[in-house]
């Protein structure tokens, strides 16, 4: 099932994606919410969407399917081609940083290139949205606590990202977090690391990968995180980034407004934005 | 104004302390919640604080100020004596890293040491919480972004944060971010910048400093951290510890099951906390 959170009429509810429409769940709540009471209310959802209707997806617009995600944490340096793109060493242990909730971006949204800043970059990553989560999640458990996937562009202020030694303040601008266009649920993708993955500036290939390439795949990052924190439904995992990011090309390209960018995995769909100085 | 949140007959409510008595308010909502209104709530809760009332502390259980804060930025390396015992040079620019949402803690709560882990540290800072936020705030317009402040204990795996180049992870285990007992408002404060902090460890003093030693101060801690990122209602700076932790002590000191930690602060008040083997 592929599930949305769109607006239209003032109003912003979740909706399931059938094709070109998008049916309204009816339920009262945030993507929060319906996660959280996914095992009771996923047979009604499916009677739902095999009834069909619902509106256009072109009539409504799509935001981010988790818009205040209680956490955002990310996975740097997880494909080797990145790794060595960016003169870093394979690491032993997964490195992770986070990304504020109110980094939240919409999947179409503008992405904003805040004052007095110039070095953003993109960054296209599968993301992979918790379940029912909990703690201690044994890596062999951890399809059960992931509850669906989407696209995300782990946008980076480089200059900020790199001026100090901790990463997630650079990572965690306003803007710099879009996501979706839907979440495809976990059953529908099976295993997660087969899934090709590119990103486009103004239509020129930049990145192109598979989650076959991960160093540390899904459950192991879910194991992981899962040690010292609690994961909770709606909490959100940026799995890492392929080589060809701007900051590493000769000479470096970072993203200008007016570029669009467009991150798109295969059986998921695609993300894509407009560049703009911040206002 | 002192503002908890407590819980008490099974519900969570906020309240005003006076003296050794708290005073629901009446808001149908949380402290972020009321720090959102704050402006149209303030004279009718300082009427209520003045007639008088209320249910004595020790009848009610107090609960982290913010128990849900949207985000949590900690600043590293921030007093000299400090950055001196983590054989570290002063940054020249603010170090950030963040906490999860879900490590918050009750003032007086347990703090778990988790499975497999033997290096838990303590670190005790003035707290700040956002008021009505914004971006792009002047270190002079910062004092008015600023609803109060708390007590914050920025509780460590000292392990894992050191495992890896990236902090945020191993600063975000459950638990890790104790705060209380409430929130003192800004008004009631003043300068921020001259209060005594002081950390017990079953009663042994290992820190005792004051905020005149900030490196950065909140002033220049909101202008920094808005630069890119909106800061929002109670959102929780955590303003940097001073010297003295268990890991820059000869032999190192970790926080062992049953050690009771005390962290003080002039003026707001004491959170403290048994810790106890994660169940």
């Amino acid at each position: 099932m592929k599930l949305a959170t769109y607006s239209a009429d003032g109003q912003t509810r979740t909706g399931i994606v059938v094709g070109d429409s998008v049916i309204d769940t009816g339920i009262d709540g945030t993507m929060i919410d319906l996660i959280r009471d996914w095992n009771r209310l996923k047979p009604a959802l499916e009677a739902k969407a095999a009834a069909g209707g619902g509106v256009p997806l072109s009539a409504v617009k799509l935001e981010a399917p988790v818009q205040r995600p209680g956490k955002i944490f990310a996975i740097g340096l997880n494909y080797a081609d990145h790794i060595a793109e960016s003169k870093m060493a394979t690491p032993e242990r997964q490195v992770w940083f986070s990304k504020a909730q109110t980094s939240v971006n919409g999947p179409y949204d503008p992405i904003e290139i805040a004052k007095g800043t110039m070095t953003v970059d993109y960054e296209v990553e599968l993301v992979a949205i918790v379940g029912q989560g909990g703690k201690h999640i044994a890596a062999s458990d951890a399809p059960a606590a992931i509850f669906g996937y989407c696209v995300g562009n782990d946008v980076t202020e480089r200059m900020w990202q790199h001026a100090v030694p901790q990463w997630s303040l650079g990572k965690s601008f306003d803007t710099h977090a879009p996501m979706g266009p839907w979440i495809v649920t976990a059953d529908e993708i099976g295993d997660p690391h087969t899934l090709g993955l590119r990103c486009f500036v103004n239509g020129e290939k930049r990145q192109d990968s598979n989650t076959e390439h991960l160093v540390f795949n899904v459950w192991a990052q879910v194991e992981h995180l899962s040690v010292g924190m609690t994961l909770e439904p709606g909490d959100i995992l940026f799995t890492g980034t392929p080589g060809g990011i701007g900051a590493a090309m000769d000479p470096r390209q970072f993203l200008q407004a007016g570029d669009v960018v467009r991150c798109e995995i295969e059986r998921i769909g695609a993300i894509e934005a407009t560049m703009v100085a911040e206002g």
